[in-house]
């Protein structure tokens, strides 16, 4: 697409969400359940489309990991389907009065929650994104610019193509959803300089594309990056439980930026723990990558180097290390993670406290699995994502955080003295 | 300052946030009033300082008004120390749970107020400023760099030291606070790069500034810019409120970013508003400029250009418009507008809520004055400034809009299923 198109893309999403901004919660659901029954009705087509994306994906040699994630069949279908319906169903943000005060001269001042605007979304092969980014905007009352991985092309086009003919049906505004047809980042560069039309730019995907967009956006971005997470075992921690949360941080879903990356273990611990945790792991075949002193606990691992403490696997790989205390525990996650999501398991309570407090992540467990760190465990509905930021939205993106705020001051004629 | 002393001062600065962030609300509000009286007992030391860039910007031929601004006497002293104090009184925001909910595996899911971490705020020729941002961003736990106006240099310096030392004696890590020695622009592209030690950029002041540092910031920023505000004066307003609430937005303080720019009237109250205000308005010396409409009513202004309606005075100018209905108003509004205050007066209880939801505005109001929008006049007590961004913090930035969160999350073995 060449940069006039593009402009004029962004400024009809813009344009189209003034009047969005006003359309009824009733209106909006009502379209996201038209959306969701012609999402069903167009099945075929969109399987259609999506085998043309799966053809060229292994002719290109695509991980086969990659493909299972962009193939779309009656059952994720069916899914993405329920998706819409349940996003339907959620309260709707905008509006909602988050504080009233009524002042000593009479001035009441309300703090209301308001769509942001115009939402750029650059993202991953994954199609199913394109629908609960469509639904979660439309819902917040934002338009959204799609830009998918080009892998998804064809899959990502149909779902816009027939989700935004049913908004439309619906008398949701034209306009609100825009999907950009050029393949490759070739249009993001443009697009990231129309700060007068797109008002937030949430980069999902790899940490590559992810500091590139960061680094020339003229748009505030929201960063959705890498977790590189930690499962710390203190001295105090029932190792039953250990095992449990480990395993599962581990193994459960290892693709996933919620998943753990290294395991550090409390030295009073490390005699029982690590031969245990090893023998587990290995098992379910973990390859396991060891400081000197995890090592002398289960000699014939591999040894750790420096790089695998910063390293997000997404696989079935994991870095272990014993450490002296609380304290250096601490410390190694604050200088190594990516502060997304990080655990202690351990049965003194202070020892949690102190670790809660002193973490700087986004999500911090005691005695759970990192992989709750999602939006549907939270009991928020859908998410646009994790966000790693810390400025507007931290951890799962859902509705309220894709909303603003504006003051409504209601006086009787009152001037300042 | 040389690159390197600029990256060892914000490293100092991300250090020092770790400590800070653990500081009691006890502690911080000890040091804030124990800064209290080293300033006050410092206060010759400061005006002896202030004296130096007095006389450097009267040889410098600097503004009347921002000599005003720039000028320390016992009475401005006594009035920072006093803002110190009041800090130390407001509700600290740190640690406050926003909200904590029970799923049904039993997991709790806290979301907890934590600072932000590093802050860097730019900021125009005012003294004052350099003693609130110290004061806000500690009882908020961040780190704080400092980089005043140049014109301001010695009067920042000498309380930035007072200041600092005065914490430090009460326990504050060193290295929370931070000046930048540098007269001019040149550190702060630098800094602008070091999203790895800072969190946060708030530029303050003037257009220019403000825009070059979004440009060139690798580091999340909201803006504190100008404000194009505008009162409309509707059919059905009361004519004397109006006059009130008009002359109270242009003539309190006309220099500042809250006070009116523009006055919209519906044709319906033109001939009996514009000459009764313009009259008004000529005796209080605002230089009035109309379009045609407007000069019919009132013969004798200048004509109002394409300029005007974008223009922030910041003076005793007013361009005044008449406009066929609320629509033309909204719609102008939201064209010439910077979305910052704008107010209706009206007795018509819909067009006033047809005004405050269509304006996209961080403070909208209706029979009120736009100089309103202030958080000490919203009970929030001190403010960092006033927002124009929509992303994490609109409107007044006080303690709650420098803190992030994260959620903690309390289990008991849970493992994801």
């Amino acid at each position: 697409m060449k940069r006039e198109s593009l402009k004029k893309l962004c400024e009809s999403a813009k344009r189209s969400s003034e009047p969005l901004a006003l359309v009824s919660s009733q209106d909006k659901n009502r379209a996201l359940r038209a959306m969701a029954k012609a999402f069903l009705r167009g099945a075929d087509r969109v399987i259609r489309e999506n085998q043309k994306d799966l053809k060229a994906a292994r002719a290109g040699g695509l991980a086969q990991s990659l493909i299972a994630r962009l193939t779309l069949d009656k059952a994720k279908i069916k899914k993405i389907a329920n998706s819409l319906v349940s996003i339907a169903g959620l309260p709707d943000p905008v509006g909602r009065v988050i504080s009233s005060v009524r002042r000593p001269n009479g001035l009441v001042i309300k703090k209301v929650r308001v769509p942001i605007g115009v939402i750029l979304i650059i993202y991953e092969a994954r199609p199913n994104v394109t629908a609960d980014c469509m639904a979660l905007c439309l819902k917040s009352g934002n338009s959204v610019i799609l830009k998918g991985g080009s892998e998804a092309f064809h899959s990502n086009g149909v779902i816009f193509r027939i989700l935004s003919e049913a908004a439309a049906r619906c008398g949701i505004p034209k306009g609100v959803f825009q999907f950009i047809t050029t393949r490759g980042r070739s249009a993001v560069k443009s697009l990231l300089g129309f700060s007068q039309w797109i008002d937030l730019v949430i980069p999902r995907g790899g940490e590559g594309l992810i500091q590139h967009v960061a680094k020339i956006s003229r748009i505030p971005v929201i960063k959705h990056t890498q977790g590189v997470c930690h499962v710390f075992v203190d001295k105090k921690a029932n190792l039953e439980k250990s095992e449990n949360i480990v395993v599962n941080a581990k193994v459960q879903n290892p693709a996933v930026c919620n998943a753990m990356e290294t395991l550090l273990v409390h030295e009073a611990a490390a005699s029982k723990f690590i031969p245990r945790i090893c023998r587990v792991l290995g098992a379910k075949g973990v390859q396991i990558r060891g400081d000197e002193k995890t090592r002398r606990f289960f000699p014939g691992i591999r040894k750790a180097t420096q790089k695998d403490w910063t390293a997000e696997y997404l696989d079935l790989v994991l870095s272990v290390k014993v450490v002296k205390d609380l304290d250096e525990a601490i410390r190694h996650i604050q200088k190594y993670g990516s502060h997304h999501s990080d655990a202690i398991v351990t049965q003194d309570k202070k020892a949690a406290a102190v670790f809660t407090d002193s973490v700087d992540s986004a999500c911090v467990f005691v005695n759970s699995s990192t992989r709750f760190h999602d939006g549907g465990e939270f009991g928020m509905g859908a998410e646009m994502g994790i966000s790693t930021d810390k400025l507007h939205a931290r951890g799962p993106m859902g509705l309220e955080e894709l909303t603003s705020y504006k003051y409504v001051v209601l006086g009787s004629g009152q001037v300042r003295g």
